[in-house]
């Protein structure tokens, strides 16, 4: 096998990158993202792409399939959709939460949004409104960096806590620190965690669960990496084990079931929030204010999807509906394809670990990590930004755990999911030059 | 031809109303729908359905197969769309605007979104956040209630000025005493105008531009009934009359351009907004605040797309390029199959007028206004409210003028997508019925 000579020319790419007038090191997902397509055009390298969270895989045709017969059949483009989503996907996605989260929830509490961003940004609206005061959304660190922004959006703070050396009962202590203080009004994590997947044992769910409950703090659950915890199968509709959830314990709570990377439809941008249905029986006259209902459950499309959108797009609704279907039904085992990530990352994980590499997020409350859409690693010597622009000379893209809201100082967060088995030579092959000009240093 | 009976039963209605817990003569457009829809049920009468700005026609086939297409030949689900839109649209955007507008811009000021409910969101926070202090957007009432609620979730102040007896010089007067505050970051209009269907004329949008380049007051134009002042022709791409637009007297500026209305494609939620040029090129500090980034134009998608729904779903985009390329091409004249509101609204209206009743908004700048997809309309004796109400016994649903924003204290909006002509007999029969229950009262 032949492999592509590396590192690139300095020169070159500190050229390109200058042109771009970015801290590549420091900068974000998107910014990383086109400055390496430019050096891949200009150098004639193909790099090791670890910086998109994208999915990696083939759409479900069940999905299409149905999209397809929704535009010929049901001529739904000319009217507008119910706001608060197309019934038979409120009821397909009911029947997902109690086939695969053991919840039993009415079909109301089943919301349809424009991908789980829009979920989670009228989420946060809602938290960070709900109670005077309590304009503070708490986020369990690392995370996506986009989730800060959309606070930033509402002119809402944000506060850390990086779960790094803090879980279990530590953890839970830790954000009851953080409610005490009377300023949050809402707590957001990804579980598994993107990027460092650890995934939370059901102890820490429950103390978080109890505080949440306790203070009145509303739980943004995002669930994007639904059964992505591969150590169980959490993919035979109506049989245990169950994803983990907060919603086990409390009854503050918005879970985010994005379609981007379980079902591998991203570009369709449909989602769904799954809203307590404590939600729509409390009343907060603050929340009345700016979404013109007092119903945190109610304002969610009344206030939150109408204003903002209208509702969501009518064809993929039938499309994510397909496919949940048909996972409940047995004839879909949406956790399978995407078991391709964790083989993917197994081997990825040891072409870094073998040539000097370390895992930065190393053990999930003692026990190893679980294989899946990202890890997390480090170099000694180097700080993020500085990892960072060090790999580009490789050939190898990622962004910087300082970028994640992580607080370790060090370490990349890198994505499998562009990255084939077949690709993994390749990789290695550059690790080893790596690794060979950095040793000792 | 015979007619169903009314008025319908007073206290059968009063009951249905009353279940509802909702004053139904102040009531929001979604309500008045959901106790109509009640009152239809219980009492077998068919209704006609004026309360809902929903569009009646079917939807140009050319969009539905541009997705169908799009599904089987693209395999577009499986990856995230550029958040500033598939670059199929934003060319054809660009030349949908030159071909109709008669504005040259780069493709990048054509900006996809999840309706323009979704355009008009992003910017709303925009303007109102462009400049410390400036955070009120002035609304040129009667207008589409909602965008009132838009304002609210941002946390922004709202005034208005009513054009019913301030229109031309005096209405460019009004909109620069309140511009003179120093309060105003954003000023939004429709026009054609819903509900009143008065039309701006190039010398008040002149006036309107000149003052948003003097004052940095963003205009949202909202072209929602783009080409729909059925007196002019503005349907033929590349020669004038071109849809009048504040666009060509200001470089403060984002139009929105609904395919709701004027393509009959509201189902799949999927707009154009159009920002000025200027708009790139400029640097706010106190937008970088929020959006993270302090170029207006940038952050329209990097801080408001991306946060809120990280783009638009990728099918319905390819079905809008299409619907745009066959309009441009002269393949689709888009302004004929709307025609047909105009000739409903011919009739309607006479059926009014023949009956007691008068317009509310009644000239446009002293012509005759023109038939479309709304009007005003009042009955002596009458405040808005207690019209509603009223016409309810007679199977005719609509709402108050007083919640569009109007200040003048009587009338309804009626809309007139629901009603096929072969339904006018009907209608005037209830009106008949009704103006001998009412007059000289």
């Amino acid at each position: 096998m032949s492999f592509q000579p590396v590192p690139l020319e300095r020169t070159v790419v500190d050229g390109i990158i200058a042109e771009h007038g970015i801290a590549v090191g420091n900068a974000s997902i998107r910014e990383v993202n086109r400055i390496i397509s430019a050096i891949e055009e200009s150098t004639g390298l193909s790099f090791i792409r670890m910086e998109l969270g994208v999915p990696g895989l083939e759409p479900n045709p069940i999905a299409i399939e149905a999209e397809i017969e929704a535009l010929r059949e049901r001529g739904l483009a000319r009217v507008y959709a119910p706001f608060d989503g197309v019934p038979v996907l409120k009821e397909a996605g009911r029947n997902f939460v109690r086939a695969f989260l053991d919840l039993d929830l009415p079909a109301e509490c089943c919301i349809p949004t424009v991908g789980a961003m829009h979920g989670g940004f009228i989420s946060m609206g809602i938290a960070g409104r709900r109670l005077p005061g309590r304009d503070t959304i708490l986020f369990l660190d690392p995370g996506f960096p986009v989730n800060k922004l959309q606070c930033r959006v509402w002119g809402l703070e944000n506060d850390s806590i990086d779960v790094h050396s803090c879980r279990g009962d530590d953890l839970v202590a830790a954000v009851e620190k953080h409610f005490a203080t009377g300023r949050v009004g809402g707590l957001l994590y990804s579980n598994p965690n993107n990027p460092s997947w650890v995934c939370f044992k059901e102890s820490e769910l429950e103390g978080i669960g109890r505080l949440c409950s306790e203070y009145g703090v509303l739980a943004i659950e995002d669930l994007a990496y639904f059964g992505m915890d591969f150590r169980a199968e959490y993919g035979v509709p109506f049989e245990p084990p169950y994803q983990p959830t907060v919603a086990r314990y409390t009854d503050q709570y918005v879970l985010l079931i994005s379609s981007s990377k379980i079902f591998s439809y991203a570009g369709q941008r449909v989602a769904l929030a799954v809203v307590s249905p404590a939600l729509f029986d409390e009343e907060s006259e603050n929340l009345a204010r700016y979404f013109g209902t007092s119903s945190p459950g109610y304002a969610f499309v009344a206030g939150g999807i109408y204003p903002t959108t209208a509702g969501v797009p009518e064809g993929p609704q039938y499309g994510l509906a397909a496919i949940l279907r048909a996972a409940v039904e047995g004839d879909f085992r949406f956790t399978e394809p995407v078991r391709e990530y964790a083989r993917r990352a197994e081997a990825m994980k040891a072409a870094f670990l073998e040539n000097g590499f370390s895992l930065v997020y190393d053990n999930d409350l003692g026990e190893p990590l679980a294989d899946g859409f990202y890890f997390t690693v480090t170099y000694p010597g180097f700080d993020c930004a500085g990892l960072v622009e060090e790999l580009i000379y490789y050939g190898i893209s990622a962004i910087g755990l300082n970028t994640t809201g992580s607080h370790v100082g060090e370490g990349i967060r890198a994505c499998v999911s562009l990255t084939s088995l077949e690709q993994v030579p390749e990789l290695r092959h550059r690790l080893e030059a790596f690794h060979r000009d950095h040793r000792g240093q």
